[in-house]
């Protein structure tokens, strides 16, 4: 049976050095603090807030929660930013989707200052994890699947890592970090023909394909690391990720589960990122 | 013996249509126009130059040649690259790298306008290559691989490509290009530990690695299309690409020449993309 890679002990690291960080922070008069905008009712957008609020305090991370109604303008929106970014007090900033209709995320989103981009939302942010430079921040899932292979000590560097999926919030961007670090990195998706052969000769497979438990024993070999990225509610009631955990299980060597794995590190990355913002800030002005 | 895929026919094509393109700003009152900006006075700066001022009639584009001292200093860099900006005769900007020592080309590039950024040296083209959105421009290289590809009707969607090199300029963007295009794509470079195990079951290889002769028969296979993006001076004079072209002419189906093959569609798919930038600023003066 494969070794599961459970997503807590990774968190609990990740919130040990943030709380670390924070009280660092407050030495100097700092209260690290996330401005969370949410606007219109949505019941996902609710319980991720939620979420946040209840880790936030473990990161030593201060939420100031924002709600905007359903038909808040554009202009309304680009405006709350706008304050956000001057605002000294608040040093991340995470724009909650989706967005009510009439609002145009893309637009909204790279109204966010860089430097307050925590969940790598903007233009700018890509092109850092594109680049390899620190242009705001990296998003904080595929980061989160970086901080569990670091955790668990699986080698990158040199190594045959296979993404399947291509999104530009977790396959894209996770390509670029896996070959940061010195992998030899394969994305696949919908339209690759042969996706067997393909993750066959992988060590280290990604399913971030966004299908409920789609990656299979068809595909998986016995010496794999397998960590899935995708998160499902079956018609059942229970949750499952990308790939088919109890085929899974008798595939490959280790694996993330679903839930449990990369989700329960997300926010903490993502709190994790508001220190750092925080610090960068407290840097920059006083070196002015 | 392989097919060549020589880069001339290409160029030709390309030239064709911004020609065509070029006459009809024309009757709107546009002369697409290039600032071609060179900082000091360097050999190899110099013969890109020259070699762009022969080409641009061809594509109907204007040059203006600005020569700036060895000595110039960042501000007074960073204002010609404004006035640059703000000059509605000026379409694209082009600053020919590297710069003397002094200056920061990371800092200066990114002064340059995304809507005239038309070799995609912005860190916001770059984020366009990423995600796939027209941000600024894509670079002209990996731009020209898929000029080639598209011309001699050589399938990308399904294929599995192998690009061997990471550079921000030519690799990873390469890279981005052939996904978005459905191929299923492998990025190696010096530390893939098996280099002919990734390359072997490739369909299109492209050779990026920046070292001469680096690729040869132990790597490819005969049903492949070799590209060769590299371009190397050897002892004796000669040019020779990243592929060892003897050896890669007995092993693939095709393979494009150094020189002759890229290096000849680059600056036609550069200046194309001075002509798509006095289109859509065209565009954006008429819709205000």
């Amino acid at each position: 049976m494969a070794e599961i890679l459970y997503g807590a002990p990774v968190a609990d690291a990740i919130r040990e050095r943030s709380k670390k960080e924070s009280e660092a922070l407050g030495r100097e008069g700092v209260r690290p603090c996330l401005a969370l905008v949410r606007i219109g009712d949505r019941a996902d957008t609710a319980s991720y807030a939620a979420g946040l609020k209840k880790n936030a305090p473990k990161s030593g991370v201060l939420i100031r929660s924002i709600g905007l109604p359903e038909d808040t303008s554009a202009e309304e929106a680009a405006r709350l930013l706008e304050d956000l970014n001057s605002d000294p007090a608040v040093h991340g900033i995470l724009l909650l989707l989706p967005l009510p209709a009439g609002l145009d995320a893309d637009a909204l989103r790279n109204r966010i200052a860089p430097e307050k981009d925590v969940d790598g939302a903007t233009d700018l942010s890509q092109a850092g994890v594109f680049e390899g430079k620190d242009l705001g921040f990296a998003p904080a899932t595929p980061r989160a699947v970086m901080e569990i292979l670091h955790y668990y000590r699986i080698p990158v560097a040199g190594k045959r890592a296979v993404v399947i999926g291509r999104s530009p919030v977790v396959g894209r961007p996770l390509a670029m970090m896996l070959l940061r670090e010195n992998a030899t990195v394969t994305v696949c998706h919908s339209r690759t023909a042969d996706l067997a052969a393909a993750v066959r000769d992988a060590e280290i497979v990604i399913a971030a394909l966004g299908k409920p438990e789609a990656v299979g024993a068809g595909i998986l070999g016995k010496d794999q690391i397998l960590v899935d990225v995708g998160i499902h509610r079956k018609e059942d009631g229970t949750l499952c990720g990308d790939a088919d955990r109890a085929q899974a299980e008798l595939s490959v060597r280790a694996l993330t589960p679903v839930p449990g794995g990369v989700g329960a590190v997300t926010t903490a990355v993502l709190l994790q990122n508001v220190l750092e913002a925080a610090s960068r800030q407290l840097k920059y002005r006083r070196e002015g």
